[in-house]
């Protein structure tokens, strides 16, 4: 496979070419990954979530400028941003996202960008992300920021695929009760505010402390304001502990504050996964998830061929007729219509 | 069956163990459900989706209300609610939504209102809402009111149940670009901007007007503002050109404000669908998601059953090495692992 090497050793068109195959779900694609497969597992996954209106591109925007312009005494690591809209099956949305990202960080050869909408199905999105995810890892991206809109159970899908899930939330969007999703508290590792000068800070604070200490009963909520003191502070405390409590930290990232203190907690989680072993288990969950993906769209392509569209066709008739009632047409097509 | 005959003559309590039975996919439910398909297809399927925070809730109660209290010259219609929630995966948030909304219509007989949480996998969720709205309609509740929170792909799956789709708004929920999506615009047949009491009101409108306008290029877009005389006249207009352009009501759900012309304006959707023969084509449709849902869902849960535990374990051992990809080890599990 000719795009192999070149994408070993970071040509930016090749990985480029490789992304449309894998957009396209091309044979080439499938090919070229398992090839790079090998090459994977180096890069740390972070999974960026919540609802529209938090300003989640711009956080996602600055962490990577960051990232590439962190202080003197560490090392700038080459950042890929993953950005999915599950909400967009029609539309390809996310396309100017990329545009208005590329003022700051264009002509970077650290940075790369890929935005995709929706294929159509949730499980084909899943895994396209998987693949892209695969793909930059490959290509040495230390850090691969897998950007989601929403708080929904594509999200959450998708959050799976993540070592370390930030959840943003800002505020003043709407009820708070109703905004803040429990399930979605459930795959946070870092909470997020964003937003942080606007009215409301406070009660969205105190919304979401109360029911991480629901879900942490035993533990008290620390929550970071924006100093680095505070941060180290709650870094050595869960350290010693071993257990992760996910911490609050408020951003405004149109400003860039807060960006080094979340740039750390990152930071803080992986070494909380890598110190207390549970990054391998979370590393074989996530690829039994991704296997578990790939399996499901496989069997489901593989029974459309076979189906034959006259009979197909005919049980939607005896449907609509009120002949036969769905489950009797599953039995049908999955015992007879087939051998 | 002896769940069949209570049910459609009307016992609730048979109706409401039915219900558990599909929560649970017994095969007592999948065994009463083909025994009442003949008798369904007569209720109107109305989807209501929208994000949090837009008062989606206290508008579907609302709407209940005035099918059971309608104006003198009008019979009262039996309705039932299925209130989905996609994006609670872990917890049954949908529980106390239930508790408020009975204080409102308990006691009525002809009221039924079932909420259900994620079933941990999005094609369960579509297929047991499908399966709880064939058990309304069979037992002749003649309007069914699907709410789903959110506006992601799984709100996407659960309009396409629906006859009729609202997609409610309300003023002020973040930024207006990104909160209004394109793709949830296109599965809408009637747009609501709820709490229109609020300020913004305008501009959400104007917001929902361009998009329209973008969609719908050689119609006149026609909003309304809460008077009977205006929907009449929207009606007769679009009844003529038989065109359905989604008109957009403003709402006070708390207040009651613009129910009446919301009740009016599903009504009139159902004749347009009727008039124009899309009925039947969306219907058609409509069976054909129903069961393309329940063959993922059952090649899935066969494939399941056939894998061979150790087998499973020891390629995502492989994995974990990075021995194989996850595309080859799908191979080997589906051409391999399996007879």
């Amino acid at each position: 496979m000719h795009l192999i090497e070149p994408i070993l050793s970071g040509d930016r068109l090749s990985l480029s070419r490789l992304l449309s195959h894998i957009e396209a779900d091309t044979p080439t694609g499938r090919e070229a990954l398992n090839q790079l497969f090998p090459h994977t597992g180096n890069a740390h996954l972070v999974g960026v979530t919540g609802a529209s209106g938090t300003g989640k591109s711009s956080l996602v925007n600055r962490l990577a400028l960051y990232y590439r312009n962190p202080p003197e005494d560490v090392k700038p690591k080459r950042v890929a941003v993953v950005a999915v809209d599950p909400s967009s099956p029609f539309t390809g949305g996310a396309i100017m996202g990329d545009r208005v990202r590329m003022r700051d960080l264009a002509g970077d050869p650290g940075v790369f960008i890929r935005s995709m909408a929706s294929r159509g199905s949730l499980g084909g999105l899943a895994n396209a992300t998987a693949a892209m995810v695969q793909a930059f890892d490959a290509a040495g991206f230390e850090v691969i920021l897998i950007e989601t809109v929403g708080a929904g159970q594509a999200e959450v899908d998708i959050a799976r695929l993540a070592h370390t899930t930030l959840v943003v939330e800002a505020p003043g969007l709407g009820d708070d009760i109703q905004a803040i999703k429990a399930g979605i508290l459930e795959i946070a590792d870092i909470l997020v505010i964003n937003k942080a000068d606007r009215p409301g800070v406070e009660i969205t604070e105190r919304a979401l402390k109360g029911m991480l200490n629901l879900a942490h009963p035993s533990e008290r909520v620390f929550q970071h304001h924006g100093t680095l003191e505070k941060t180290q502070s709650y870094q050595r405390e869960t350290k010693e502990k071993n257990v992760w409590i996910p911490p609050i930290q408020r951003t405004i990232a149109l400003e860039g504050d807060g960006i080094p203190e979340l740039h750390d907690l990152i930071a803080q989680h992986r070494s909380h996964l890598e110190i207390s072993g549970i990054l391998q288990r979370k590393e074989r969950t996530r690829l039994e998830t991704e296997l578990d993906n790939l399996l499901h769209e496989t069997l489901i392509n593989r029974w459309r061929k076979s189906i034959d569209a006259e009979t197909y066709r005919k049980l939607v008739d005896q449907l609509l007729a009120r002949e036969v009632s769905p489950w009797q047409a599953v039995d049908r097509l999955l015992n007879g219509g087939k051998p």
